[in-house]
């Protein structure tokens, strides 16, 4: 072991093999605080050949590797998570990683390391009039490598895609250490097996991802904002196709979010109870984004129109149209600070799933009747990213009672959602991924073909079995 | 083998399994007439569960099998090619697996069989007020198994993806002939390795796909189409990007003629002569799709601002728009009818090349230059999507001159465009796939990595080597 640690420290420099337990914690620690593992040591390569080197350190000690971003994921994915009385696993941080390494703005694509943080890459476009469109909460302190890594998804997938749909071409070090360089800026390549999607939301259990080429876009000119309220959830879907019809991909966002959740948000968000409407059981956050220059965007504000006509169909029964930017980013406070005003409230049970769209309601009607018979009292948070037909749908312990003793039947509570799910041909992760969290719920809803097929390409990719292990399957 | 051919027949009935020299020929013979192959026999299923139980005899008896849908394919990917004395190989064709099994308007999608013609899938949807909007040549018989194995272009690309960003979920059958269920109409789906876009682009090679989830868009109310004239690619380049940023994503055609091609259709088809503009270098088609009701049509029309604004800034030399949905068609039969023009022509030597957008330029200014260099007389045929970055970039025979003897030159053409091609990070196969044609080729500029990772994905997937053996690698 000794003899390992010399020779990554000869890889890469002392000063960045991090072995003082100290100094380990962070990258140990999920962000959530529910797991902490153990490691040799930290890693942490700056260049993609020094990654290459470790990796086959790696392999030549029989050491496991957990490659880590910004350690900000959902599924306790990210940090080392095997129980054995030895340590065998160091984590590879690719914090250091952190280059953009061109832009090219005629092609609308950039090359950026791994490591890169999101809201950097969404800067440097901007920098270059382009938008980079994946936006997150974590986008602060989240990396490109582990947005690709989950596949990452957001507020901007109902028009621009997830983190899949945004990346053009990879630069990988294999599970045997070989630097494969797929970094190409093409929308059109039929050469052969799509390896890139294959290391896209493989969670690092194929490889480690060490650059990507990214698309950009153009910036749209100006946005329009509207919190639009419906009396149930297929208004909201119809209102949705209402929408698309009338102004397809202008349509930026569609969000969701219950009564509940909006009052949530009115009683830990105080300043912004002025502008919370309660009267309505759902309300929709929509958004268009428009490409022309000002003085046709006057004429052109295609939101108001179609909010008129909506109210005219009775899809809506009352509308809020930001009149001013900072009155839309009011509007997009409310949608964002849903996730901090339920943590102030307490803990919760929280599912990350989708549907096709034309199965919320029913799923929603069907998994809130059951949850209510099983756990009368139990309060539910609904809201999410409608028009890719993903919700979060949480469980809230009762007012009043032990939230512990209610927290402790989660197990109960997810079989019943994902069931649910299930009958309703959805997925039990839309956009956080399996990690270790939903392993075992991976195997009683995927069948054995599927799971034989992945465990087919997890063996042929990563023979060694050292990459992420205990992650996905 | 009779009890081969005999267990086939009681699986599927006698009718269904082709064994008359006669009947195997259409099956047998590569459309373009280039190759023929051999085979036992041509067997034609017409369900999930015939198809799996085929397999699984091939298994047993360890025989080849070809899949086929339409077999229009470009790249001899279609037909057997293996040329051993001994014959081992079947087709299975997918042509009696053409259900359309649901139609889901509201998630807008649609779930399709295998051997669903790619018209017959464009009607439904528009039957539904829906848009399918993969747009190739040969949609007329081509099918959306083949279209998926070969993660099919065409013309709308640039708006709405190709075939790999039009299907959401894909039902196979792996070649151990177990039947994958992962027909999930979902937009999010974080679960596992990405199996789906594996066997798309396969062509055949990892397991057969029998059905799909397809993606529906809402249906634009109207289409404007003009063709401008530009004094350069770079030209060309720039009016992409000036009309995405005033357009964005109602863009939804943008593909570039050279004035030689454009005269070629003059030549053959006088009845378009009329129409056909031959004063500048290149020209580029370009259509917008506008989502809204007449009224509203009519005052937003930006097609005609964009074309003024071009001109203004130089971009453009001059535009037709056409004022007529007749008119559009012609515009339209122009470039549509280049590769039937280029056929009564003679035969010529075809690239299917995508590029950064960004290098298209110089490949070209480069690469015109080496050919003309090594071929003084050679004439180059050059259109395609520049928009996607891809590029048909053929080479027609000197005229007067013994084109055999040109045709000869094939592979040092060949060499000369795609060393080109590779020098400028593009593609050798944008949206043809690799076949047998291009086989050889994809060894000289695929990294050795890359190359070993397929082959380790083709081992994991295909054990027994029997999925469309020696296709790709």
């Amino acid at each position: 072991m000794n003899s390992f640690i010399t020779l990554c420290q000869q890889s890469i420099g002392e000063e960045h093999v991090l072995l003082d337990e100290f100094d380990l914690q962070p990258y140990l620690t999920e962000w959530r605080k529910r797991a902490t593992g153990k490691a040799i040591a930290i890693v942490l390569p700056a260049t993609t050949e020094e990654v290459s080197a470790l990796v086959k350190l790696c392999v030549q000690f029989n050491i496991n590797i957990v490659p880590q971003g910004g350690n900000t994921g959902l599924v306790i994915g990210s940090i080392p998570t095997r129980t054995s009385d030895v340590i065998d696993t160091i984590v590879l941080s690719l914090r250091r990683l952190n280059r953009i390494r061109s832009v090219d703005a005629t092609n609308n694509t950039m090359i950026v390391e791994a490591g890169c943080q999101l809201h950097t890459v969404q800067d440097a476009a901007t920098q270059h009039e382009r938008l980079f469109p994946l936006s997150l909460a974590s986008e602060g302190s989240c990396t490109i490598g582990g947005n690709l890594s989950t596949n990452a998804g957001g507020t901007a997938v109902l028009r621009y895609g997830n983190m899949r749909d945004l990346c053009l071409g990879l630069e990988v070090v294999t599970a045997d250490g070989e630097i494969w360089n797929g970094l190409r800026g093409l929308r059109k390549d039929n050469t052969g097996y799509d390896l890139r999607d294959l290391y896209i939301g493989a969670e690092g259990t194929l490889g480690i991802i060490t650059a990507a080429v990214l698309k950009l876009f153009p910036k749209p000119t100006a946005q329009f904002t509207a919190l639009c309220a419906v009396n149930n959830i297929e208004d909201a879907v119809s209102l949705l196709h209402f929408t698309q019809n009338q102004c397809a991909n202008k349509l930026t966002a569609f969000e969701l979010i219950s009564k509940f959740a909006l009052s949530l948000v009115q009683k830990h968000f105080p300043h912004l109870s002025n502008t919370i409407p309660t009267k309505s059981p759902y309300y929709v956050l929509l958004e268009i984004s428009e490409y022309k220059s000002e003085s046709e965007i006057e004429r052109m504000n295609q939101l108001e129109m179609v909010c008129e006509k909506a109210f005219e169909n009775h899809l809506i029964q009352d509308a809020i149209i930001a009149t001013s930017n900072e009155q839309a980013k009011t509007l997009w406070q409310l949608r964002e600070s849903i996730s901090e005003a339920q943590a102030k409230e307490g803990k919760n049970i929280k599912h990350d799933i989708s549907l096709p769209i034309s199965s919320i309601a029913n799923f929603v009607q069907q998994t809130d009747a059951l949850l209510q018979q099983a756990y009368p009292t139990c309060r539910l948070v609904t809201f999410g990213h409608v028009g890719d037909g993903n919700l979060h749908y949480n469980v809230s312990p009762p007012i009043g009672e032990d939230a512990q003793e209610f927290l402790a039947q989660q197990n109960q509570i997810n079989r019943i959602v994902y069931d649910s799910v299930n009958q309703f041909n959805g997925s039990i992760s839309a956009e956080h991924g399996i990690g270790t969290l939903k392993k075992e719920e991976l195997v009683l809803y995927k069948s054995a073909t599927e799971l034989n097929l992945m465990r087919a390409i997890k063996l042929a990719l990563d023979p060694h079995n050292i990459m992420n292990p205990g992650k996905i399957i």
